[in-house]
């Protein structure tokens, strides 16, 4: 491969300089992304097209200059490809017309294999096939929790107690369908790797609203039957707001961990250990400044994180109204610092 | 005083046994709150008429016989007495018609004086004639940080990026705002004290959603003003999500430091050290299991706390669909626990 930065990091070797790629950065941050979506009209329309997931994952490759590619796709084709199938709504984001609230309603969820996310599966032997061996792809999948949040709130939610509280009463209802997740994710993740994914992504974007002891026991496990089942691939796992989990992630099979902006490099560190490589973390609001602060923050984190087993990133996708300029200045800084 | 269990704790004086609130015991989970907002048909009315907010404050003690009282009142009293009204919309909560853009608008509000929120001076004076001296009344105040964001976004946000943008980008306008801010609000809770309160809560609900450095600029400093300008009047900083800040705040003229339920009692101590009262912690949603759970867990939380410098809590105000037994199941686990 041209740029193997990526998983130089990954696999925790010294690297020339540090590699550099945003979670969303294939998205409505780009004018090219914005002026397709348009003419498209709607966002799963979008995912489930393979040449225009393909099209859209490689516009940032071109804007950008990324060291990394990461897949067009949305988490919640999972549980759609179970029997859970959801709407985007305009302002409002994803919404499921039915979600799960009894043990029938898990019953009636089949564990998805490779066909009920084949858009996906063809986007990315499409990507991989475009980008030529330049830069590795990165796929993707929710966390089981995550994707479990979703299925009982029907959507975000501000304190998502269907969710959790699920968890207190119905213990063995919501692992069995933590456990359908589990399965699906991994045939879809599988898969991805297959059609040549050279790194995979865990997001669990709501690892933060649940207590250290359910996290321990309704999130960890099934992030480590992904992480095991996925092996060698590398895996990072980026468990946003679960500050209180930082060590027992490091105890997984995973190669790197995704840090939001709360979580100071010192903090990850001390809890984390060297074994593992972690990416992140400046606060996607920098980017709304000016050019000479933008690059005095990144340059400020690039030195807290020291020079070995760091990915570059912000601690959270991208904002979509970031100015492009403030994106390039963060990337620019990146590739001409000095480690 | 009757029953001082709170003010000793805060002293960290041992105690027979561990006291015990919650917030927003005044509010919603009540049956007596719901026929008396219904009736009022405002909450706005119903804080700022001092004999309605006297009996609201009064309903939980009388119903779950709590060892503190809360007067009723809403943090955003404050920017409404600076000069920026806001309204209670159905669903949606708080919102500004109005917000801070610009320095003009920073120099158009005001520093409050307690006149400006004279109700609620007035509803403490009713409540702590009323109490008679049987347990503590706490006044509060939100954090100068929370309330600014509050004033910028205009209501609560997913991303708060126009008050976070506002720091990066206009870090001398945001600290006149803070200022400001932190004077109406030593105003505001001196006043309280003058009123009767006996100790003082302030809340940074939104403390989570900042960098530990943007933090340590625009948060601490103001809540400490705040807490010294009250010496000596015990003063409670509970920063949601704000895992960073547990040392910075230990070391603030503070008697006690509320927890969220995503902090463990033993990550706090090391984190807080021993000269501090902690206060919390239970998962509000441990509280819509069966009672034998509700105990359980409660138990457990009391015992990871150990004897000394704890007041018992949730991790989070009662969500107002929390069943009134499962409260009471919790209350009264705490009142016989043995420390």
């Amino acid at each position: 491969m041209k740029n193997d930065l990526l998983l130089q990091a990954l696999r925790g070797e010294a690297t020339r300089r540090k590699p550099v790629w945003l979670m969303r950065q294939a998205g409505r941050i780009l004018p090219q992304y914005r002026r397709l979506s348009e003419r498209v009209g709607s966002f799963k329309t979008m995912v489930q097209t393979p040449d225009i997931a393909c099209e859209v994952t490689l516009q940032p490759i071109e804007e950008l200059d990324v060291d990394a590619a990461i897949i067009f796709s949305d988490i919640l084709v999972i549980p759609e490809a179970m029997g859970l199938p959801y709407e985007m709504e305009k302002n409002k984001g994803p919404v499921f017309p039915a979600t799960i609230g009894t043990a029938a309603d898990v019953d009636r969820m089949i564990i998805a294999g490779e066909e009920g996310v084949d858009y996906t599966v063809k986007a990315i032997k499409l990507v991989k096939s475009a980008l030529n061996n330049t830069i590795p792809l990165i796929g993707f999948a929710g966390a089981p929790w995550t994707i479990f949040a979703y299925m009982v709130e029907g959507s975000g939610s501000k304190t998502f107690t269907l969710s959790r509280s699920m968890l207190y009463n119905r213990p063995e209802m919501a692992h069995a369908l933590l456990h359908k997740i589990t399965q699906s994710t991994i045939n879809y993740l599988k898969a991805q790797v297959s059609a040549g994914a050279d790194v995979v992504q865990l997001f669990d974007t709501w690892a933060g609203i649940l207590s250290p002891q359910l996290y321990t026991r309704f999130s960890m496990p099934y992030l480590q039957q992904i992480c095991s089942a996925l092996q060698p691939t590398p895996v990072i796992v980026f468990a946003k707001g679960a500050f209180f989990a930082l060590s027992e992630i490091a105890q997984l099979s995973c190669a790197g961990m995704g840090l939001d902006w709360t979580i100071s490099p010192k903090f990850a560190r001390d809890m984390a250990g060297n074994n593992i490589t972690l990416q992140g973390n400046l606060d996607p609001c920098v980017l709304y400044a000016e050019l000479p602060f933008v690059q005095k923050a990144t340059l400020q984190m690039l030195q807290d994180f020291g020079p070995n087993r760091h990915i570059v990133n912000l601690g959270h996708g991208v904002y979509p109204d970031t100015p492009l300029d403030a994106v390039k200045c963060f990337i620019n800084t990146v590739k001409q610092y000095k480690i």
